[in-house]
Parts: C-alpha cells; structure tokens; sequence
C-alpha cells in the first residue's frame, strides 16, 4: 500500500468543492489513520478567487485554468466538480488522464455522454475514474453495484434519481400547489440547475441511469437510448387521481435487459402507494438493484447537497489513497458490450387522462379508437362537464407503449378531445 | 492487477458453500472479464463427502480437514463457511493466515470474538479476512460502512439484523399467534440457528452489532460489552398493546458513540409505526448508517438465505481477485482504539408491561414506587382483572435503564405484582 501523501487538485469549488475541502480538514486524522497516509490538497481552481467560501485556502496554489491545475507534477488525482458535459471539465478531464492523474469526479453529464472513450483513454495511462458522487448524491450505489454485487447478474436497477423532481412531485401533493407554483418556489430556493430542464426534463437523472445500466449490464454507456419524458405535464389533478386509486407519482428510472434489448427509461409513472418508493419525500433518493442471487437490495438518503455529495467524492478519493484502484465501469471499458436498444418498452398498465368535449357520442369514440387499438380499459372515469369540456381519466391493461401513442394520436382525430393529454405508466414494481 | 487464477478453498458446504460454487459456475465468464482473471475452486471440506448437493463437484479436491485445505499449495483464498466462534473453524482462519492465505468468511461469532487476534495475525502474513457475509446477508453493509461513507464520522449505526426475529415477531402479529407457536414453526421452517439462543437470544444479531461498532468508530471489536436481551420475553399482547400506541416491537441493534463511551445494545423495542424500521416484514433486514456528512443511509435487503450470503461471500473473493485489499476492520487493527465501554445507555421512554394482583391500594404502591425512583408516567392502561390479576401497561417518559431496573426491583418489594415483568425501551429514531 502507498505511503506518500497524496495529493488532489480540487477544480470547482461550489457547495461540494468546499464540503470536500472542510472533511478533509475535520476528519484529517481518522482518514491518515483510515488511509495510512496523508491526504492533501495541492492547489485549487474555481471561477471567482476573491469569493468568499467560508472556508481557508491557507497555502493552497489557486490556478485560474483547470487544464493546466489538472497536469500540475504536484498533483496525483484531478478532484473534478466543475460540471458539463463539455468545454472545461472535459478538456481538463482529458488532459489529466494525458498526465497520468487519477480522476474523481461527480459530473454525471460528462461520463454519460464521454464516459467510454475517457475510460479508454483512461486504461491506457494507467489512470483510474471515480464517480461514486456522480449518482444519487450520499447514497454509495455505484459502490454497491460495481463491487458489493459484483457477483451478481443484476436484473434490473430503478429507482428515483433526481431529488428536485421529487421535492415538486411530492410538494404539489402536499401543499395541494400547481406545478408552477412549486417549480417557481424549488427555483427561487436553489433547487434546480441554471438549466432547470436538466431537472424536470429528466436529464440529469437519465445521465444517472445510464451510468448505472453500464455497470450493471456491462454495458457501453448509451445515454442516447434512454427514453425520457420530463414531469413537466404532470398536474395537481393528476396526482390527486392516482392518490384516489392507491397511486403516486414519481419519476422513476429503469434500467432492464430484456430479451429485445436494453431498456432503459426515465418517465414519471405511478407507483402503488405502499411501495417503499411511493414514501420518498422531497429530496431523498433511493435505488433498487435486482440481483439474481442477492435478491433485492435498496438504498436510501440523500440525493443531493453539501454534506452528502462531499461524502461520495471523499470515498472516492479514499478508496484511491488506500490503492483500490477498480476499472471505470468495473471492468476494462474495451470488454463492456454496445447493447441492442430495446425497441420497445415492457407491456404495463397505463394512465390516461384527456379532456373530453361535451359533445353527443364523445365516450363512444373514444372507447372505440382504444377497441381499434387494442387497448382494453381497467378503470374509468369521468369527471362533470364545465365549460363544455369533462376531464376523463383511464387506467388501461397491460399494454404497449406504442398502442398507447397509437391512441392518443387516433384520439386527436376524434374531434372531441382538447387541451394537453397525459399518458403516464404504472410500474407495479 | 494480477491476472493468474485465483484459487479458493471452500470449507464448509451447507446452502450458503454450494450457493458461492454455483454462483462461481454459472457466472464465470462474467466474473472472469470483471475481474480480470478466472476463479477456481482447487478443493472443498466439509463433514460429510456423499451427502448429495445438487452441484457437480467434478474433480475438485476433497479435505477431510479443513485445517490441511486451509493450508494447501494450490489455494489462494481460504473461504471459511463452516461456522461457530470456537473449533475448527479458528483453528483452519489461524492455520490460513499463517501460510499467507486470505480469508474469505461468513462467521460473525469467530470475528465478533477473536476479530482483533485475527486481523492482527493477518497483517503480519501480508493477508486481508473479508467477511461482508457475516453481517445482514446480501446488503453490501460491510463495504458501505468501511469504504463507502469512509470519509464520514460516523454518529450511530441502528438496525434489524436477524431475520428468523423479526419472522417470528412479525408472524407473531400478523397471525395473532404466540411466542411459543412461532418459534416451533420457525424452529420446523428451519429458520433458526441449531442453538436457538443464538438467534432469538439476541446473540448472533450481537455479534454483527459489534462488527459493525468497530468499523464505523474504529474501536476494537467490543462483543462482550454489547447489552443483549432476546426476544423470549414479548408475548403477543406486548404486540397488541404496543400497535395500540402506534408503534411495533423489533429486536433492535443500536452502536453509538456518546460522551460517556461507546454504547452497544442488541435489545427488543417498540419503534413508532411509521418508521422504515417498523415496516420490515419477515427475514429482511435493515442497517441505517447515520454519517457526519452523508446524513442516513438506509440499507435494505435479505438478511439470510443461500443466494443473498453466497452473494455477499463472493463480492469478498471478487474484490481479493480484482487485487484490492482492504485492511480487516478497514484501518490496521494496531490502530484501533479499544473503546470505553458506556456504563449507561441513553436515556429513553420505557414500555413497562406487568400483572398487578387484584388487591385495594396496589395501583398506589405501584406509582408510588415509580414516583420514589424518579420515574414519571406519560400513559397507563389497565385491563379488567381475571383470575385476580390486571395486566397493566405503562409509557413512561424519558429515563435511563437503571430507574427501570430499580422500578421493577421495587415491584417485586410490594407484593402487589405477580409473574414476568417486561421492559422495553421505545426507540424514537
């Protein structure tokens, strides 16, 4: 085991920067006693210098530029929390596996889109990439998947990724709020990223999911092939109606191999109230791994924030101290498969709610065009008319996604439907 | 990384030993590329050789003694499934250790018991004991706690963590039956260890107690000072009465450092309903982790069974396969600090349950010694008298274990109170 200290570049210096900065100053002793050697911090980059972090930088050596603090010979692991897919945070990435620097990183958009070829890129310099802080905040799943389940052929992983959405999934429940309102109130506290589509487009939790579908499957990450509906669409009636049948809803992230393929999607869908994963409230996260043998585990705690974040990255970074060093993806990226995209999503029961036009024989069609498809209807109804217009709500069998867009495209043509229609999936679990 | 085969010698062929062999056959072409190397099986031991297993030994070598296996030329990890502090199985670890094998085991009592003289022993030869199957099954718990939230102090660390307990309490409630009726069932189901007091006396749940106390505070393994109450106590209407209040009975593991020292304690409380605690069901398990940083970590899964510990044994053997090598108890044992043990655990609200005789002023004796002791009642319920006795039931608001262990002393003094009293800590969480 090495004994030198080892010594990080810290390059982004938000919340999580300075939450690794104040742990490894608090916690200093039991991490040398934890590690056997030391763990110092050689310079830092971030964009102000003259901001005031509450924390103190003491001797540490400012960079202005994050490519050139991540090739620095002082340097022995390049500490990424800039964030990005592109631009600076690759470009340092890149040049820090060039120099031979380990990587620790909680950039999730970086590794969802670039993640194969820098693990490539990584192999070759000898370098490792950790992303534990990349995925569901505190909660040390890629941890769990990639080495605590390694014995596994996992069969699937979901779960809720992205603790904004569900603050305002469950805050318009709550506080009975539209979701204007809660978006503007998560917005004005910070909650969501400078580009909130990132958040309620369901972005940042797909990028999630496709890292975690890579280390379960052994798969090539392929951000491109998760579908994704945002909860955009998602109305204060909505949840109401899937609270009076037993439901609430999350967005929810799964990622399977099926037989057509590999499935991944995040989509809000109702879930059964009792489920553990009805019950998250605000910010947590948690994720289920489906082994073949382990069974089911479940891990939960925060998705996000200082503390929790800094402690993912600390791990990391411990983990390289202590000399574990484990492939990217848990095996040589060379080896993961480039998985078929399923085509098609597993059947399942959807939710359906339209606004129906006060006109003779409407129903009738609308049963109709759902008979034509295929389509057979589980439950029912139909709210009283106001202003010509009735809000109708359907749960559906099992079924297809694809029947269910065939429907609500042959419903439009039907002349006595309106406005927005929601077509959300229920996920059993 | 090294790339020649890794040798195991399994010792021990119960469902958990066959579980790992058929794990190791029917993935081995997925471990092989995670791992970077094949894993072989060069021999087995167990008691009896022409018992059938359902699995194909072929020409793996047969020990009679697991000792001799254990020292073998030809194996590289010692995986140690036979069981019991004492015995052959300490003799095979200390065997191992000393021809320079690493271990790979699933005993909680031998660990529990002689972790430190192991995990000593073991950095001399250069060798590393693994034993994420040793506590709470297929939940990947070890490594969350040792390498995961690493960078965390830890506050306290809770949980259920014996299942064939939390089946009998739970199937005690939902069927309404007895202590009596369910352990015989349980003990017929073949849920419980061949010692019985190991499971439903709390002690095998305190031997993974004390496991986790050490890698989470980084003390030396503390079994002997683990407060320990089973389960043979709580009758079915200690479980009617406690649902009446809102809460249910678990056998409850808590491992926190106080002021006054480390606190163990392996006891049956009452938690409130609603807790994630409170709503395991059956043989699951759940260990929550509370971090300096990371805030709770709630961990869930099966907490026994061949699939779930095989899987946990084989993330041991794949993480010596993958070349990383974690110190035992997660720092060098030298380095672990033998912990003043708390001489009082803290104060909390008590459960008190007792059958008071049928005579004019014994509620006033009763009170007046609750009173006297400093013990103030927040509520109290008596049923009808029959056969001349009142089985009464008592919240009382926060104190400490000794004024309740004073209480019932004084009960008895009064001559009002008649047969087995119960006291159970209520766990606000």
């Amino acid at each position: 085991m090495p004994t030198a200290p080892l010594r990080l570049g810290i390059a982004g210096l938000g919340t999580v920067g300075v939450g690794v900065l104040k742990m490894l100053h608090k916690n200093a002793e039991m991490l040398s006693i934890r590690t056997g050697r030391q763990i110092t911090v050689s310079a830092v980059s971030a964009k102000s210098k003259s901001k005031d972090r509450g924390v103190d930088l003491g001797n540490i050596t400012w960079e202005d530029n994050p490519v050139v603090l991540a090739q620095r010979e002082d340097v022995d692991v390049f500490v990424e929390l800039i964030g990005g897919s592109e631009g600076i945070a690759k470009d340092a990435a890149e040049a820090a596996i060039a120099a031979g620097k380990d990587i620790v990183t909680a950039n999730k958009a970086m590794l969802a889109i670039h993640g194969q070829s820098l693990a490539l890129a990584a192999e070759k310099t000898d370098c490792v990439i950790r992303f534990e802080a990349a995925v569901a905040g505190g909660i040390p799943v890629v941890k769990a998947l990639t080495e605590g389940l390694a014995g596994n052929k996992i069969n699937r992983v979901l779960g809720v990724m992205n603790g904004s959405c569900n603050y305002i999934l469950t805050r318009m429940e709550t506080a009975g709020l539209t979701y204007e309102q809660v978006f503007a109130e998560a917005d004005s506290l910070g909650y969501l990223e400078k580009d909130p589509n990132l958040d309620v487009g369901g972005i940042d939790a797909g990028h999630k999911l496709a890292l975690l579908a890579s280390i379960a499957f052994g798969t090539e990450i392929d951000f491109n092939n998760v579908v994704l509906e945002g909860i955009g669409s998602i109305t204060i009636e909505d949840i109401h109606a899937a609270a009076d049948m037993g439901f609430r809803v999350k967005l929810l992230g799964v990622a399977q191999m099926t037989g057509r393929g590999l499935e991944q999607r995040m989509t809000p869908c109702l879930v059964p109230a009792s489920s553990p994963l009805a019950q998250l409230e605000g910010g947590t996260n948690m994720v289920i791994l489906e082994g073949g043998d382990s069974g089911t585990i479940v891990l939960r705690g925060a998705g996000a924030g200082a503390g929790p974040t800094a402690s993912a990255v600390m791990s990391d970074i411990i983990d390289i101290a202590r000399g574990l060093r484990l492939k990217t993806f848990g095996q040589p990226a060379s080896s993961l498969v480039r998985a078929q995209p399923a085509t098609a999503t597993t059947p399942a029961p959807f939710y359906l709610r339209l606004q129906l036009l006060d006109k003779p024989g409407a129903m009738a069609k609308i049963t109709s065009v759902m008979g034509d498809a295929g389509v057979s209807i589980d439950r029912m109804r139909q709210y009283g008319h106001a202003a010509g217009q009735a809000p109708v709500l359907i749960v559906t069998h099992k079924t297809t996604r694809a029947a269910i867009d065939q429907v609500l495209s042959d419903f439009t043509s039907t002349g006595v439907v309106e406005g927005i229609m929601v077509a959300l999936r229920i996920e059993m679990l």
